[in-house]
């Protein structure tokens, strides 16, 4: 990030209409986006929101509630217009693209070997970081993918351990017994591949729409554009990054507290709070989406409003 | 509210392209409003944001890190358009309509008498019900007033008793000996009063801006029209309406919970569970206003999501 631009952004709101600090979480983003985009006067009129589809061979351990058809079907929704996110995109005006990612060749069922070879897993990782919009000033990345909370909780689990079932949850509405059968998936599989961590973790247990998002996350921050993370896998697939290199979610916030029991622990280990806890577990980046709203007010308020001086006002 | 929109509402959302209960709180949100608003396709497209403004004079006693004066001094800001307010109203497209309250007359210092007889309370309660757009679906209510966290706490206390420096906060920024002071402000003016409840606190202990805020939160319920309660102030008014008539606020939702620390009981007395929390504490309906964007996420998403029928996706 930009230290003057830091600065400058901190000057301004130390002048604007309003108590210091009474603005509370919206005053910090709006430096921090001030920061990435190297300016005091920070926007997020141009968000992109970049969705990731992929299909898991994990699937045929019964680790779902819905058919891995589910993926395609929802993609065409996507394409329609007809999905949540395709409401809260118009909504906040964001431009949002989709990336089916070789949905008729799912990964490699991980309890038995690596998800993707390093070829495949590059792709998708490149997938992810050419797909960014260069003239974007804020970035959501969601995915869709039958199976995938099974993929972010392997990730999970192998990079920070603890008891398995701790990362496990319903995904999209497994029963008890199936909770105990995921768990005994992340568990065989981490084992299987000797608890990979960073890429090598996102390759071994992840899905091309994990590895994707991770490419686009990456690719943000080459571009300084600030990155709203999503839910669990979102942030599973983020994780990867910051084993890797400390700092590398530095552009990220996290949007929304998924009721995925697993991404309160996740965000815990990332040191990142949640701007939003509204009980959302439903992927497709709609979390982070709803989130573009609580950052375009940061934006507007730091970027719109008259200092004391402009306005008259008396400042205590 | 309208018993056959909520069942149509809660069907429409059960076709919905997720799994059921995904969108966490939004559907809950989608349902309300559906029901207030009479039908199973909600909307936030004409939300109004309302500002009273009204003086204090309780503020004899010392209590305001800030000059009186900053109240007209603020409202100028908010006619010209630099308040954090005008900024996130119309990020939303909200119309935002502004009520200088007798500025030149403050109510009187309800340490020693009264703030208001019976002819102010009731004019200054129905400057606010006469200024609800009956065409707004969805109502903010915001406040300025010099001294008026002092008002809110002598409220609160008033009703839910407990210790009365439970209720008293910084405002905007006093300091502890400043604290010290308001809580004996606020001990002292239950005490005189002996403990009013109701419309009687609000006549008392309030302030027109308060009493303006009841009456528009009142009159929106008679015009089935949505409201987001700002923090402490704000719900500080809203809960004489409770007391008088268990219900009277169904109508509402606590849009984000403030920083002020009264302000968590009260939400905790009226049985409200905020939609943000972002450690906020300029009233002007600025929290309020922020969530706008939540309750329009969760109307996008119950009337332009497709059904599972209309997408072609099977539904688990």
């Amino acid at each position: 990030p930009d230290g003057d631009a830091i600065a400058a952004a901190e000057a301004r709101n130390g002048q604007l209409t309003k108590p210091p600090g009474a603005l509370g979480r919206l005053e910090d983003l709006a430096i921090w986006m001030g920061g990435w985009q190297g300016t005091d006067k920070p926007h997020a009129d141009a968000p992109q929101v970049l969705i990731f589809a992929g299909n898991h061979g994990v699937t045929a351990q019964g680790v779902s509630a819905f058919p891995a058809e589910v993926t395609a079907q929802m993609v065409l929704n996507f394409q329609a217009g007809g999905a949540a996110i395709n409401q809260l995109s118009n909504l906040f005006g964001a431009r949002m693209d989709v990336h089916a990612l070789d949905l008729d060749r799912p990964t490699g069922d991980f309890t038995q070997g690596p998800a993707m070879d390093e070829a495949e897993f590059l792709m998708a990782f490149l997938a992810g970081w050419d797909a960014v919009d260069p003239g974007a000033d804020v970035l959501v990345t969601g995915e869709m993918g039958i199976g995938n909370t099974t993929s972010a909780a392997a990730i999970a689990y192998s990079h920070y351990r603890g008891a398995a079932e701790t990362w496990v949850g319903r995904g999209t509405g497994v029963d008890d017994a199936g909770v105990q059968n995921k768990t005994r998936v992340v568990e065989e599989a981490a084992r299987l591949h000797a608890f990979p961590t960073g890429l090598e973790a996102l390759r071994c247990l992840g899905g091309r729409e994990l590895a994707a998002m991770a490419g686009a996350i990456a690719r943000a921050r080459t571009l300084r554009i600030p990155v709203i993370l999503d839910g669990f896998i979102c942030t599973a697939a983020a994780a990867c990054l910051a084993a890797e290199h400390p700092g590398a979610l530095d552009h990220c916030v996290a949007g929304h507290m998924s009721e995925e029991p697993g991404h309160a622990k996740l965000l815990q280990e990332l040191g990142k709070e949640p701007l939003l806890r509204l009980g959302m577990r439903l992927g497709e980046g709609s979390g982070a989406a709803l989130a573009i709203g609580v950052l375009k007010g940061a934006a507007a308020c730091q970027s719109g409003m008259a200092t004391f001086a402009e306005a008259g006002v008396s400042d205590g």
